[in-house]
Order: structure tokens, then sequence, then C-alpha cells
């Protein structure tokens, strides 16, 4: 079928590169007229403006949106602005919920159909597919299925299946509810996939320092000694040990797949700063589970961990050297 | 090759079942008779006694102990009182690696190689292999590279690898280093798995509570209201949820594809009562991180929510509700 | 001088009963006319409604609003509808700091003067005097100087500080800055509260666990044996320790003189059923920090141990458990 | 009554300080002869050696160690050496209490009474007073208590108590239990510090970024916006609002006195470089609550935070970055 794309990042230019390979028509825009040349190259349609995007489209029109999340808003009024009712407008970037929410409201009393869509899947998706969480009206989800089939991996395409959720989501996709529901869903996933992450991170952390007690470390006051030093003599080949835990170990995993790869091509991971940026999905769940009381430890002490690799514990930390030099006179060493 | 096994409980029976598929000779010994002549039909010799396991063995003769960590110290000892210089102790239990180390060092006195080999793959090992994590002298590691190859999964077996350890690895099986190197190991693949397992939890437990708004809440000093019902008006289909996940997501793994599968099965989970256990490894972990320094905050998280879930911070509950009574006249609710 | 309080519940009765002690004029209003009576048996001038108790005040008027913060945002629309230019209204409650911003801005335009004030001190502030964090219009705080001195406790009154805003925290109130300020700091306050009684709770759960090596224990696989019970074998007498702390150490506090109370009163607790209750302020706390990115990981893990105490991590359990018993075949005990 | 003290640093210096003024007759011994003569010209009676030192004491003779944990156990020995049954030695330094169960086991067989006392107070023990929890047996411990009298606080001398330990407690000092228990105490007294100090710092931090709305913030995807920019607008004064907390609000404590005082010198800190040292007893006690079971989360939090803070979470962090940009192509920005 038909569909229009906007925003041509690797995103947005990899998933329309999925679709002409399945057969569908894409009429596609870019701010930057190179993106949208480079996929005329490939098959498909090009706009000038959104006017023109939009006037290139059957009716309903479906306009899939791939953009930042900062400019997602004023872009889908733009867009709903060329629109008729029946139209379909979906929101595929990272935006925040509570806005597909607000945005579906105010688009229904003008009867366009608005799709917010949760896409995980980042630069492996255009071969592997994309996992493809949906929320918003059943008819207009019904219209597009053959878009999200092909977008999404493929599954095992078990028919077998009692139920038609189960039946997509073991090809990939899902109609997760009412709009809203499909960012909803998309950030819980980035939630858990934070505290995943940090579970590795703090294990090959401590797998490093499996040798701990063949250092020399200061014995002053201020540091703490380790106690038994002969527990802590082993050297680990940390990309042999990833490697090892991918084959039929308890943690195996896609993101574990991805730990090998990096641990192989340099143990040392000297390509890498450490500042580690969060883009807004794990904050978002930890105020969700806030307000709805539900406890999220590890989903918080995640993200936590990047705030302070950020540098955002600095004040707190200054301010505990001080109180450890006002009751106890300790002069803190400098920091390295 | 020929091998002993001694301790033919779930693990080590299908241990010695995967074995005898891969045509290796087994005798196995076990304190019920039962567990043996199980065994003796699907091809392995019986041995009656500790002494009679070892008068099987041909020189250099191995045992594979798979007991209970509580009493697999004594019964190593008994082993290695009818062994001679140049036989094999391997441990394949959950043991402590600290009681590995100090094994090791009492044996070598008496030039017998003590094997220590974290193993993981639970009830599914026998189908799909058990990853192993080895530590001990490299001669007897290289000695028994049959009987880890036949164990492990068997991997993708790739032979352009640079390094002998990514070649093993990839196979599902990897000689650490020495003498505790493998249960440590093992160790930390534990603490990681109780922080992925966390991450999902915490992330269902959040999807669950998506319908927080539909509910009317009490509306008393009490209890913090939800400040935006509007928000949390989703009914979300869980076990679709984890099953779409499953395909092209980044937090796709093997313990999502047996959480998917649980929901699938019941979705309340009626089944289980909440009482989470936890074997030794999780806090294994988190005292290696303090001794060594290392920030494990999600690992730790993990951990406490099961001594919680133990019933274990009953005693600082009452202490926070009769702290609020104190300063605030804060009359807690009955627990429910 | 003269002022206004709505809401006589304890808090508001006791502030009333202190500014009456301090010489000041006031009259009170309360949904209960038995509230009013009792404060008027003590000197004060009672109103029968709003529109009575804005009446009954000299130009230019003070109400002080001691109101639950789910009925607030109405009783403040109420009582503005009553007022002209120049009069002020106080909200002491616990509202979030979001509604005065806003409140305070819609009452701008109207010349009507919004302050919020956090007030502490629970049961106590009769006696001891309330702590105030005021946020607000400069000229409106000023005025009120002389309530704010009476209410609070009076401090030291060291007359050399160098700035007035030390001048003033000396006796126990502060204007932050402006509207919404007095409740952030409240807030934060709160926040910080959370993770002390936390610190406290934690510490004296462990000290009674420090007679762990005494009791057995079961030895099964679902049990973590403790590995040194010869190393806990301590029957602390918690009321004793948490008196001695009071003296001379340093986590001696307020709250440390109500725990050791609680604990000599009864140190088994029993009154209490520790199902710990959240009024808002903690999660509040945890909402901005993540907006501002900055790192508080005992202040959450403060909040989500009273989530877990109100039976918000049963679901999550549950999910371990089921986890468990699928790759490990664990049949986890009953939850006692 | 008479006490020989060794190590005569800031904290052995101050007790024998205190001791002369309260009429006890101190020996004391120090490896540096200045520290010696210093007290000597105070009134104290000097020794040059251990012997020196055990000789110039009346029996029973009483030897106070105030040393480092490091180099405290081979004194105790050398001490020991030269005492007879019915002596006395007192560890007052911060050993780890498994050390004292061993050590007080040790010498009773030579029937030499040991004692461990933790000790609380830290520069401010002379004029103050300081904490005492003590370990040993119960002839020894009653024996010593003019001594323990004077170095205590004294406190409010409460006689109507029902019981002796509320008694002394009620004074400073406590009697906590059998050899080790002092020690204990005093551990998770100080596990409690570090949460308390985490809750301070965390909150003074959010109440720094209070302003961060006024910030002009980076919009790339890297970087997650402020959402509700208008309510981060506040300036606040974080040394009057330590002040003013310590003037009848809930979180008051002797560690917010010195946070004020440390705040009003100098707002930004500038003088702490923010490296936060521990010195064992945080690691003891999470340690311990593992061991026992004991969830312990903010504690935990709070010990992690240091590690952090001394650049431990590098590599993990070096490790999310990898994952990060292995499946999203996410180029992190540098480390400032």
């Amino acid at each position: 079928m038909q569909i229009g794309m906007m925003g041509l990042g690797r995103m947005g230019a990899n998933m329309v590169r999925r679709l002409l390979r399945g057969g569908h028509a894409c009429v596609v825009y870019d701010i930057n007229p190179a993106n949208v040349e480079a996929l005329v190259r490939e098959g498909a349609t090009g706009a000038s403006s959104i006017e023109d995007l939009v006037s290139k489209l059957s009716k309903p029109a479906t306009v899939w949106l791939m953009l930042p999340a900062a400019i997602t808003g004023e872009n889908v009024e733009r867009v709903a602005g060329q629109m008729v009712p029946g139209d379909i407008i979906i929101d595929g970037g990272n935006s925040f919920y509570h806005d597909d929410v607000d945005r579906a409201e105010a688009l229904s009393s003008r009867e366009i159909n608005y799709l917010d869509v949760g896409t995980s899947g980042g630069v492996w998706g255009l071969e592997r597919g994309y996992c493809l969480m949906i929320g918003g009206p059943d008819h207009a989800v019904a219209h597009l299925d053959p878009i999200f089939a092909t977008l999404s991996p493929g599954g095992t395409g078990r028919t077998d299946e009692d139920r038609e959720a189960l039946r997509t989501a073991d090809r990939g996709y899902l109609h997760c509810g009412p709009s809203g529901s499909g960012h909803f869903v998309k950030m819980v996933h980035n939630g858990i996939e934070y505290g995943m992450m940090a579970a590795y991170a703090e294990g090959m952390n401590l797998l490093k320092a499996a040798n701990a007690g063949k250092q020399s470390r200061t014995a002053d006051a201020e540091t703490s000694p380790l106690q038994q030093p002969k527990y802590y003599q082993f050297d680990l080949d940390l990309a042999a040990i990833a490697e090892v835990w991918r084959h039929g170990s308890v943690v195996s995993s896609w993101l574990l797949d991805l730990t090998a790869e990096a641990l192989r091509h340099d143990p040392t991971l000297a390509d890498f700063g450490g500042r580690v940026s969060d883009s807004g999905e794990g904050r978002w769940t930890v105020k969700a589970a806030i307000d709805t009381g539900v406890p999220v430890p590890v989903l918080s002490s995640a993200l936590y961990q990047r705030f302070t690799s950020q540098g955002e514990s600095e004040f707190a930390d200054k301010l505990l050297s001080a109180m450890r030099f006002a009751f106890g006179g300790h002069h803190e060493k400098p920091k390295s």
C-alpha cells in the first residue's frame, strides 16, 4: 500500500527502504532535499513540502513522522492542517506518551486519526526488522496492518495462537491499546533496557576488578584496605566471558551479543568516554512508576548512574567531603 | 572418554545423559540407588560407593561432583581420599569460590587436580547444552576438553578466532583462569541474572499499573493521590507485550522468552506466591563488589527486593510507622 | 497583628493557639463548628463562613489556609472571591509547589498576594514552634513578619548575622524566594526526612538481626545459609542503643530522639503494622530530581521501601518466582 | 582511676586530656616521643615503650589502644605479651568486629580481658564527650565504669530509669554485649551515618538545581530536555535553608548543624574536591546485612555513591556508552 514518510534520518530512511523492499509505495519528505533525493534514487516518490507530501497521497492519506521529539508536535499540526477527515498521522519517534493522549484527543474532533508507534531496533532495524508497539483507534490500526507486517521482523508466524494480539506479537508488532499506549509500552521497554544494560555493566566492572588483590593499595586511614587479597587474583578475559555467556547461559540476550562484540573489538573500551546520555524514556518510566506507586529500584538506579556519569553528583559529593571534614577533620584525597 | 559422576539429581543426571549421547563412558554414583539404576538403564556404569566409583575409573581418574554446596566440601575430601596423584576432581555445583581457592591449594600438595566449573543452563541444559565457566590448572582443563565440548551447546564453531579462549567460548565453554575463577565468573553471572530479572519484573509491574487511573482511590491524608488519572487508562496485555519484545527489540533475551511463556500460560501468575528465594550467588556477588570497591546499585537492589519478599523488612517498616506516629500522629492503615 | 485561619485540624488549631499566646488576634473558621467554638473559648474570634471570616478582618486581610492538599485549590478560589486588591492568602498545607506557581500567577492579575508556607514541626509545633519555609512576594512576606516570628521556634536570635536570610533562619523561618519556593523547599525537606528515617530503620533492622547465628536455619537449596554464625551471636538492646547514640554521636538528631522514645516504650513495636504511607512530598521530590537530572538514589530507595510496604511489589515478586521456576524448576516456599 | 593509653593521635590525645580533666591518672605511650612529651606537660605520665607502659600500671593493668585498624592486631599481641591474668586491653579504634571476636577468644585462654569500644565524636569529642559502645566481659566493663563515665558526654543523668542499660546510655555509654558487640554497634552507627549524610547531600543537590529552568540547555537528541522550565526558576540560599531547618524541623540533627556551618562558610564548597573516602565501616555494615538477609538499599546507595566518587564506575560507564553505540549509533558527548 501507499504511505508518506516525513523525517529521513537514519531511522526514517531505513524504514522507507524496508517498506520499498516489501513492495509498498513511499512518498518521502525531509527538510534536507539531499535525503529526499537519495531515497528517490532507491524507488521512492519525492516531495518538496508538507503540502506536496500530503497532496501526493491517495485517500485516506497516511503520513508517518520520524522526527526528534522536540519538533514532533508542531509538525503534527502542520501535517494535520493539510488533511481531511479519515486521514491518518503516525508518530513513530520517541514522544512522551502524555503528548500522544493530548494530540489524539485534539485531532479526533477533526476526525483525523492519530497513531503513536514505539519503534525499537535501532541501526539494525533495516535488516532485522523493527519491533512496533502501536497505540490508536482500532480501524486505523487495522487499515495499516500491511505496513506494520512489513516493518516488523516477521517472527515465526505461528498460526495456532488463540488470540489476535499474540498472532501479531509473534511477528513483531502489537496494537497495545488506545492512543498513547504505544509510546507508553515503548517507554517501559526503554526503562527495562536501562536496567539490563546496567546489570551487565556492573557485572563486567566487577569481573574487571577480580585482580584487585594484585595491586598495591595505599594503606592510609582514608583508604579502606582489601581484607583478603588472596581471593582477588584473577586476570579475567572479559571478551571471552561475554562470548561464552551467549551460549546456553541464563543471561544470554541481544544486548549481550552487542557487549561481546564491543569487548572483542577492544576490551579496554578506550574509544568511549563514559559520559552516558539519556534521552528521556528512562526518566518518564520512573516518573510513571512514582505516579502509580510502583517500586522500581533497579530502573531508578540505572537512571541515576547515567546522571552521575554526566557529572550531576558533584555538589552532593562535595557536601559529603565537607561534612567529613567538619566532624572528623578528614582531608579527602584530590580527585584523580 | 571416561568420567565419573557423583550426585544424580536433575542437573547431574541430565549431564550424564548428554555425555552418554556424546559417546562418553560414565560411571555414576548417588546416595539414592534408584538414581543410579535409572542411568544404568540408559547406558551408564553404576557404582555403589565412592570407593567403588573411583576404582572403576581408569587412571588418571576424573570424578565430577554435582552436589548441594553445603555437602560438597566433605565429599570432595572423601573422593580425594580414594585418589592418587594426577587424578582430577571437578566441583560443578554452586560453591562459594573462596572454598575452591582453599580446596585447590590443599589438594595440590597431594598432586590431585581440583577444577571448579560454574554451570548455567538449568532444566534446559540437556537439550540446549550447558554454559561452562571453568577454573583450574591448565593441563587438567586441556585433558578434559572432550567432556566440556560435549556438555556445552556447541555454538557456531567459528574456526577463524584468533584466540583459543574465544574459540571455546564460541562453543559455550571457557577456561577462565586458576582455581576459583570458574565459580567467580558463575557468581557474577548470577548477580547479573538477578539484575536482569528485576528489570523485567519492575517493568512488567509498571505495565500492569497502567490502568491505575481507572481505579477509585481513597482520598485520605495517608494516601498519595494520582495526580493525572487521564494518563493511566491503559489495560495492557502483558503476555502479548512480552511476546512482541522478543522480536527485534533491544530487550530480547532468553529470560524474556521464559517470561513471555509464563505470562501466556497465566497473565495473573496465580500459581506463584512471590516469596523469592536466593541461593547465595547474588549475596556473594555484592560482597565481592564491596570488597573491591565496585559500585553495584542495580545488582544490590535486585538482591534486596528478594530479601524484602522474604519478609525481612518488617521491623524496618514498623520503625518507620513508629516514627511517623511520633512526629506527626499518623496512624497507618492496617496491612492488607 | 490580626490574621484569619481556615482549617482547624490539629495543625491549624495549634498554630492559632501559638499565635494567641503571642498576642495576635485570630479570626477562625472551620467546616466543623465545634472546632471553631473550641478556639473561641481560648480567645479567638469565630466565623461561620468564608464570607464571615474575610469580613471580620481589617484591610489588608490575611487568611491562612491549613487544609488537606486535595481541597486547598477550590478553597483558595472561594477565599479569593471575597478579597480585594492588596489582601493576602497563605497556603500553609502540603500543596504541590507547581500549584502554588500557577495559583500565584492567576491571583496576581487580581492583585491578591499568594504565599506558600511549608510548615514542619508536626504535633510538637505548639510547644517547639514551627519551622517555616516561605515563598511569595517580598512586601507581603515582610508585612507578615510578626506572625512568622511568633509561629517559629525563636532560635538563638543571633544578631551578628551579616545577611537578613540568616537572621530569620536562625529564628526558624525563611523567605525562600518567589511563589512556590516555600513548598519546594518543604518538599525537599520531606524527601530528606524519608532518607533519614530509612537510614535509621535499616540500621536498627540490622542490629536486630545480630543474633541470626543463634537461630537454626533451614538447610535446603532455596535458603542461603549463614556462612559464619559465630559472628552473629549478639542479642542487642535496641532501645538502649538508640538512647546512647543521642549523646555525643554523629547520628544524633530529633528523629533519633523519637526513635529512642518509641523503642523504649516497646522494643518490639508491636503496635505498628508496617504499612508505611506516603503523602506525596517524597514522590514530588524524586520527580523534581528526575526533571533536573539530579541523582537521588537514597531518597528514591526510601520511597520505594514505602511502596513495597504497601504491597505494590507483589506482581514483580510473582514474576521473579515464575522466571525461577521456568529456568531452574525452583518451587518457591510459600509466603509466610 | 589509672589507665594506660597507647596511640596519641588526635583522638587518643584528646581522650587522655578528657580523662586528666576528670581526675584520672594516665600513663601514655606513642611511637612518636613528641606526642608523649606534649601530654606529659599536661599532667600525664610518659612511657618509652610498651614494656615501660605496662610496667608503670598497677594491677590489674588496663591499656587502651587508639591505633589505625591495620596495626591494631599486632600491637594487641605485643601489649598482651607484657600482661598477666586479670589485666585488660581495650581496642578503641575502628576495628572490624570479627577481629574482636577472634582476639577476645584467643586472649581469654590467657585470662586477659579484651574489650572493644566503638567511639564516636570525632574532633569534637574533647568538649562534647565521646559516645561509647562497649563490648566485652561484664566484670571488666564494670571495673572501668569511672573511665567510661568521664569520657562520655554525661547526658541528662536521669536516675529514674528502670534498666541499668538505659541509665548509662542516658549518659552516653553502653555495655552492648560480649566481645565484638561494641564495634558491631559502632559499625552500624557509621552505616546509618553514611545514609544520613547522603540524604542531606542529595537534597541539597536538588535545592541547588532548582534554577535549572533558567539555564539554556542543548537541544540535541543526546540531551533530555527539561519539560517544564517555568517550575525550575528558584535561586535558593542553601546556607539559609540548612540554618532554618535546624530550628523546629523534622530533619534537625548534629550533621545538619555541621552542614549549615559549612555552607555558611562557603555555599559553593569550593575547598572540597568531592572524592569521598570510606574507611571500612560502611562496607562491613552492608556485608553484615547481606549475611543476615536484611535489606539495606539506603545504606548501600550511600556507599556506592562514594565508590563512584572515587572513580570506580568508569569501566561500567564506558560499557554503557559502548552498548548505546552498538545498538543505536549514539556517539556520546565527551566527558567534561
